[in-house]
């Protein structure tokens, strides 16, 4: 298994550095027969393209997609879908801080110990520029569960002690941080101001909800669809937890609240409530899935740090560049993406799961 | 990849219901040479075995583990080690309600949904005993991270609304809960008492401290570090929300405050903090790694409950037999089991990182 | 993956040595609902018993398979199935030899090169009995095929310079060799009395033939199905190359005589020539597949044998004990349930190739 | 696990079609620190490319490799190297029969049956364009290997009846099919202008030695050595059978002559013959690696061939273009790459098998 593969089925292969020649994405076990355009693509990755608000880099990064393979007259064929975005905004510029010292934050020290070597160029490898794939990628996932009637309403439910009171899904695009309240926007705005005076930054909270699972999807041991989606999200780069439904609160509730019970609306199976977040030892159970990710802060701040060179010698660095002073918004889709990756390689895993259904599926 | 099966390297692959003939684990991939008996693992199981204080089950687990392959004259021999705990108290008794009706916060409705059948005796393949494979790997894991230097520290933080507020690592073992407070342990006690005599349970945290990981450890993308860890413990049956290092609290934190600075201690490279938890980029530091689990309450409840039978009826169902009001502290060693089985299979995964290791490696 | 795993979604793992205390597999992810006793599994192991005929082992190994885990009230969960075979005859004997030296044509040596010691006892993971656990796995296998009205007709070609010239399907079972005709299988008799009174040893051809395979399982690059079956039947201990459909013979074939056209024969679509055996791309076409294992002779013979000890001292060693002076016939039956194994994982991943297919699936 | 991936921890991922924008692969687990340029990959893709001699198709493929990842300053970072080849040579033309009928010994109807559609322009992904990813992934393995003292020696030994009967590893570059004897060669050439005269086409045999692989790769069960060679062999389109040393002799050798003795030369272990092939119980001996793949005459042919239009239409078909009269020469350096690929990942997977080495590569 490459480290750089996601999923079992459904399998995205990313590769690509922030400032090498290009970036992409190679998706293995998309399904023949789904219509497939470069268009489809891109509206994902411009919900991740900096420079739409004041409060993300001004860095301009074209980020156009070109499908290389595995779509033919429109439609996927089976075969690997490759994508690539070239990387357009390279400036030659001299990283001398960061190519023999260590930004605080910043994997820079670990690539190091790990590989002996590495491209600091903007980061290489571990840039934000990453996540490119993953949502090019994510955006296939998502247009596939939509035919199945799967769909996500993702957002960012706080901005560092900003938190969204109210939930209008309406205003989600109508602002600068994907709230679905606007008042809290306007606060986290205020905010934001107030810590890029401070040459700081901010973190936030992600929500994801996705609607229209079947029941059943998740294995129940390692391969739990709580697991899965835990995985998927911690591998954000800048995540630091990940709550299902009522997450972190479960620990202090007790068993009679925590609990969803079970009655029958119209004739179908549902629950009279959803603490657990729709996965129920750790597979699906047909209401809403809730996750959470938790954002720390952009690690690259303008005021000076205390760190040390490659060589040891300790020093304050001031970073220089164009940074987001919050990652979250931008972060919004990746979230997105990675649930949709993992919800797809779930469904497609899950079908031979009865031999019921395999023997109806081959008797066809 | 078997459902059943965790790991990449250092593969457990676990097997049984709880009320079948037994249960186990093979752990394939572990490596010749390690000094292996039943009485390790056992120690093991007798941290997760109920029956040691009032606050869990007072069901008699033998949980006595035999070795059946992989270990000649006290070795391991690199082959596939298998073990098995028989399940000796499987009491006779009737099922009927749980076989055909769906418990609230618990995995039965979905086992249905996916499988179209269970195996309905205490919980089948959904129990909590089938962490106990898990377990018996997890004790091997640690036995040879051992070797490597590479500790454990696991303990409850808190149990429903009581947190420990001071940390004693003696502490631990000597109260029924594994927390680092005899105050708040005592507190917990009585807390729990209260739950008890409502017919309700609790839920709590469990912070699990890994010490002497080398630095550079998991994989910068998908298989980030933390991303492992992630989906390993939220795939422990009740677990509901995962954090590293300062976890839920980055989101409200700046980044000046957040980022951990380099420094130089006795010639070696230390951080000035440890907010990022001991990984950063999905690779280890070097540093303490540390993780938290929420565990949801039990929700094995003796007060009525609202749910319904297979057939769609409506009913409030109200569940006999011995459960424990808290599972937290049987957790404490599942927690740790599975950190160990993680980072052991990020050590052996790790070792191709770098041409110049890998010919040192082979020119010997 | 755990090196002792096979296959991606049907998974078996084995695990055990000749002399340990038992042998078994895991298998995971077979489907819910397929009923399976042990008497389903023992007629299979039954096919690769010693002692059937006097050019098997006179060796008694019980071979009784008992299911641990994973069905319930006569039907699989879809959670793993555990199999065990205690190990009976364990004669207490000097393996001095064995221990300390390296028998040709065994494992012996690479054991201690990999490994650095090794469960010599009966050849410990390297022996034969080995593939018990593969052939409990196949029945299941096997089983669940013939539900989708997948068969298999494995047999032996030829034992040494001895074929078959005929090929009758019902004398296949009426002789100690599994071959298909009787005329050679009394001259295999008389060639093995030969080797038997030489000290010496044969070897011998297996072909398997499955029909009912659907078109289109799978996957066309390096998943090729041939691949997976050319991997699977290698994967037996003593298979020096496999051949699937004319084999060897394309090489010398002129592209006008190894094509096979394609026809219409009521209704279907079929081959008029079938040199392909069945599979072109990679991918099964619906005619039937073939398939040859060339296994080597036994390397157990008594005659001695120049080699050396671990400390490198040369010597001439004879083997004792019970050896097979074939083993061919023992091995169809393995051939058959490694072929099983690989079709029944082919047909679940292949599952999700087509959209269409996957919209239906999921809305039923 | 991708469906167009290869390998565990040395992974390459395969993506394009005959006729599409491009081709490429992802290879992913690279160690850092290896000397890597374009001029090394292409050394490899130019020993498939088509035009070299009458007996290769005239079709210009440019196949220029761009390396867009993963490499920095000359060096392998060990993070995804990313390589395209782009398409040049793409006609457009009319693909009409191709289209909406099947090729005998071509992929046409099981892509279809298995996909429903197919971009059916120079057979798509089932052409043998596609093993240009693995020859340029190839290229980067051998070149690893080649550090660690590791080579390949690959040749024709057959081209249809033509049997090479010398050994002079000098003539192999010298003449059009890579034969080791220019005797047979100018034979195989007379054979094949027979062939074209006929409008047919011939198969053959190549042979892959490999010296310089420690003992002890491979694992002893499922992930033989000797497995995974003959999976990734048989996954190369055209071939038919693989013999690992004596390969299909054996079946009619007696143990006597096929085992291989030990003995001591100059103070290491080696081997009085080899006929088990440089692999013993799955596991490499240290002695010289033998495999062969049987290759199928070419399936384009331009004699009329009997077939069916995808509407079920009878009719003989016949094919035009510009096709090779034998793929062998070209696919010397396929079967070398897979047989690199190979040995690479058994090498990195290798590492963990021994506590010892394990505890001496972390305490460095």
């Amino acid at each position: 298994m490459s480290q750089s593969s996601f999923g079992k089925k459904f399998v995205v292969t990313t590769w690509g550095e922030s400032h090498g020649k290009a970036l992409g994405a190679v998706v293995d076990g998309c399904p023949a027969g789904l219509s497939l355009e470069e268009k489809d693509i891109q509206a994902f990755l411009d919900r991740r393209r900096p420079g739409q608000s004041r409060y993300t880099t001004p860095r301009k990064e074209g980020d156009e997609v070109e499908i290389l393979s595995g779509v033919f007259e429109g439609k996927t064929t089976g075969t690997p879908i490759s994508l690539m975005i070239r990387n357009t905004d390279q400036r030659s510029r001299d990283y001398g801080n960061i190519a023999y010292s260590y930004r605080p934050g910043h994997a820079d020290y670990t690539y190091d110990q790990k590989y002996g070597l590495r491209d600091y160029r903007g980061g290489g490898r571990s840039s934000g520029r990453e996540t490119t794939g993953r949502v090019a990628a994510g955006a296939i996932a998502a247009k596939l569960l939509k035919e199945l009637g799967i769909t996500f309403c993702t957002y960012t439910r706080s901005i560092g002690p900003v938190s969204a009171s109210v939930f209008c899904k309406k205003e989600i695009p109508n602002n600068a941080f994907y709230m679905p309240d606007a008042n809290a926007a306007a606060k986290a705005g205020e905010y934001l101001e107030q810590c890029m005076k401070n040459h700081d930054s901010a973190g936030g909270v992600i929500e994801c909800r996705i609607q229209g699972t079947p029941a059943g999807l998740g294995d129940p041991v390692f391969g739990k669809l709580d697991a899965e989606l835990a995985k998927a999200i911690m591998s954000i780069g800048a995540v630091k937890a990940v709550e299902i439904g009522d997450g972190i609160q479960v620990a202090s509730l007790n068993g009679s609240t925590d609990n969803d019970g079970f009655c029958v609306k119209d004739g179908n199976v549902c629950k009279t409530s959803n603490h657990a977040g729709g996965i129920m030892g750790g597979m699906s159970d047909g209401s809403e899935i809730i996750l959470r990710a938790h954002i720390k802060p952009t690690p690259s701040i303008s005021q000076p740090q205390h760190t040390i060179t490659k060589g040891g010698e300790e020093f304050d660095m001031i970073i220089h560049g164009r940074h987001d002073p919050v990652i979250v918004p931008r972060a919004v889709v990746v979230v997105e993406s990675m649930a949709a990756l993992t919800i797809t390689d779930a469904l497609f895993s899950n079908m031979s799961a009865r031999l019921d259904r395999i023997l109806d599926f081959y008797s066809r």
